[in-house]
């Protein structure tokens, strides 16, 4: 099982490495590519077009501003696109976030929060678990271990109050 | 495989109808049900908790203004929630969509359009199709049959302009 | 010359129409067509990437919520690119107007204001006629009548006020 | 009388510190929490669904981005809960303020600003007063000085248009 | 116990009955007045400066557009103001909720939705059940009613998908 | 002493027509004219330069959308400019607001608030008033009337509650 | 002919000097205060009141956040008062503005851009300037002064043009 | 051919800086000045009625905050004028934007990007490219270049996933 990763530009890693570091976390192979839904549309829809033959499973694309990417990716493949908005330099990423999120009937992109690497990975993860019991497993694993991390918290809190108050 | 459609009122049946006509074209079997967020949280947690044990495979989640369905359902499951904003009387459903889109890290929810209503099912038939190779096909056939209508609307929009200019 | 009217969606033709009629009175020639860029993204782009071979001068594209047509459409073409944000249901076109305007470096869309169909024509008569000097005196002389409906205005104002104050 | 203050993470310490220090400053006692809507959902409900027989009066939480904590402790408490939003690394706590205050009829969160932990503080204080005279005196007393420090602020202003103007 | 709703204007009646409704059906006495921090400030600011003497428990204060009474009384008064923004013709209620909500530090209003104005009541009533068990009691067991009223939904959703699907 | 009141169209005088009345109402002398920033800019600008010599003491100035109209006439007229943003059929005044009030450092615009056309009015009675002790007294009458008006909305809520509660 | 120049806290000493120094400037008399809305109201209402009597002419008002004293001012005096948002550390100064401009019928207040300090101060000249023929003069020289400065930035362009491009 | 390439403020320089550097790499010959629609708005004005015959083709007009510039120049001159918002200090450009994009009926203005400085000179080589066929030839190179770079922006992103991960 494959996680095709699709960024618009090259800036766009110091965000979406979290997604490919979730990814690894789980074992999830992956492909992670600058495709520009502007600069190399023929590519991107060829890539799009081809992604389910390919052996992908699911898409993640990220893009900010005009963030058009996940759309054109999910007007041409079949599989579920996950879009990621990233922050822009203006307008805090609410362009690129309702640029991927209010999608035509007919063409769902699977949105994400702005800059929410992490949750485009464990979404990922999440779709190739219908599949996958063994990543199913893990990602239950996970969700335990957030959890416990919620008492790890407390303890700081407890910590920071003795502290500082 | 079965999708779970949760709504946090019976009001929202007039745009959530939508959703349960795509899977029941795609022959997805479906429970819809009304489970509050605020009134009957113990019971929308007890139903997310085992919704994996009881065969479900994705979660659809539909809520208005402070939506907090989604993502209280998506804390508790492993499985994939789509959360389906949904338009309110004051705020044009912003307030529905940043309250489902922006989760924190950890706990994503695979968020649509505002009254995305058919892209919610859509988005949950391209998860299932992950595993089951027979609707993939029926949902490759329906993104064919879209392309098609394009050109209905190039003969309505020929007559439109015959007709009226 | 000529002009390629592009729309998302033949439900677009009732604010598009003005575009038309702003065409046909300056005896522009045009065509007018669907492209979708989710549902015929590959026609979309071979259009767009043809569009100047075919004798197209300007593109004037028009679309809604995540509108991404008149950015897919300057991505592949070296002509001018004319955006109109549709206003949809929701949002009241800030979804439209942000999806077509927030282009990224590189590709620019010329963006006129939301369902400001009439000026989406007008840009174009402007563009074209920066080579057609006959086409300039037309334009001239329509700003040249918009200056003297003001007067009517006014006429009209005054009478208002004899009739309602 | 006692006041619980949930956060959702620790993270959220900085901000709800004053928050806690008001609550010291009026001797009200006071037990800071972190639960998490989203992690800990079970914990969180039940630890609500108690709070009044555990001998709580007022429940803050508080939260950003898509912030459910205080609607979801909302829901299963009886006690007035006062949601206070966090404001997050984009969208400048706008999507933490709806999600909190947009509350569905039924289950109210009384909202203060964003990052208005002290006020959160002060507002708890407030409610308690309905059943404690002398916190009541306290806070009277506490809006005296608050005038009297209106006084030191004009002293202030001279001074500085004295040395700057 | 005595609660004082105050409106900006006859006008918000039409939203504001609702506050009066639930206060009537919990048996909690309230005086409702019209008092506008901009037509009769002085009368406003006596009535929330004596309020405490009078016998009152807790203020709401419902107001539209520039919101500033529920801020003013909050300043001038002991007792918790609850503020109810009211949906104004332009802007969708937003000034309202911003003008409201956004009080700075040391004078806290509780905000409820935009138009919200039931939640207003059920607030009030929360907040005096602080003190008055029999009150609390009334309340849980509203809370109680409120979730076999899911059960209705329930069995209205099912209708409705029996009907129309 | 006289106050030009300036609209960008005559679709403009369904809202400016409130400003006139109040003016006729402080019988303060007024010419209602449309001028364009956009059709007319040389007519608008010999208007505004000129309205001191003619006799003006005050200029408002109505438009909608990007509403150039206040901020141009302040521009070249060295009378006080009140700016009066009408709200147009998208982004519900907020295009139009901004468009005014944001004037840069030198040109300041006094705005009123969205379709705010009355307070335009007494806006200008208020200017006029430091010169004119006459209009003054008058204004104050006026000030005297709103509050007075307080009891009869006061009478008109108390019919209301009875009626309807 | 006098100013008063009223702040909501000392630190908007650092945004409202700006206006100070206009006024100076311009030879006009000022008082510059701390009087807060909120926390009190009696003396800020107090001041308003009898600021006419006591030779004011124009009343400014700065306040950031739920900014309710430009208004609260406007109430009680019959002087035309000049609103000035302060940006606040969230929202970008978005609830200031609305908090101010969008006052109800009847009681306005003369709005200038989120921290346009130098404006609120030119505006109060424009005012006065109507009953003051030598303020007028000057201010008229301002409106000079200023179009010279702009053949100043064209030599600076131009400069920084040679030496960058 | 020529482009006037007009700002409000020679601060403004800092982004238009992109808009004349690509000018200068397509050897597209432009005039940059600055010009007020406030400071000076009879040579603004002046410049735009004449542009036309003093050669020009294309006006660019870059503003921040209330941007009237590029409108009224639109107004005036029958030439296609490109509106290139500049960010301000506060609202993140988005009042620049609105005061822009959001012109009437009768008078459009191309507008880009929030400081898309680079594509509004690119915008303006497209449409000068209708006449110009060596300038098209270029302009075409230009976009074979951008997809090229977007290999190399693979090869980077590679380098960073093998370094960082």
């Amino acid at each position: 099982m494959k996680v095709a990763v699709i960024m618009g530009s090259d800036s766009d890693f110091k965000v979406v490495k979290k997604t490919l570091k979730v990814l690894e976390s789980f074992d999830v192979e992956y492909t992670a590519k600058v495709l520009s839904a502007h600069r190399t549309p023929f590519k991107a829809i060829e890539f799009a077009k081809n992604a389910d033959d390919h052996g992908y499973d699911v898409i993640i694309a990220a893009a900010g501003k005009a963030a058009h990417l996940p759309g054109i990716l999910a007007g041409v493949s079949n599989l579920p696109v996950i879009g990621l908005p990233i922050k822009s330099s203006t307008m805090d990423g609410m362009d690129s976030l309702l640029s991927i999120v209010q999608m035509p009937s007919g063409v769902p992109v699977a949105t994400v929060a702005i800059n929410g690497a992490k949750n485009a990975g464990l979404l990922a993860v999440q779709m190739l678990s219908i599949k996958d019991q063994e990543l199913k497993e893990k990602f239950i694993q996970y969700k335990e271990d957030m959890k416990s991390q919620v008492k790890d918290k407390n303890d700081n809190l407890a910590k920071m109050i003795r502290e500082e108050l």
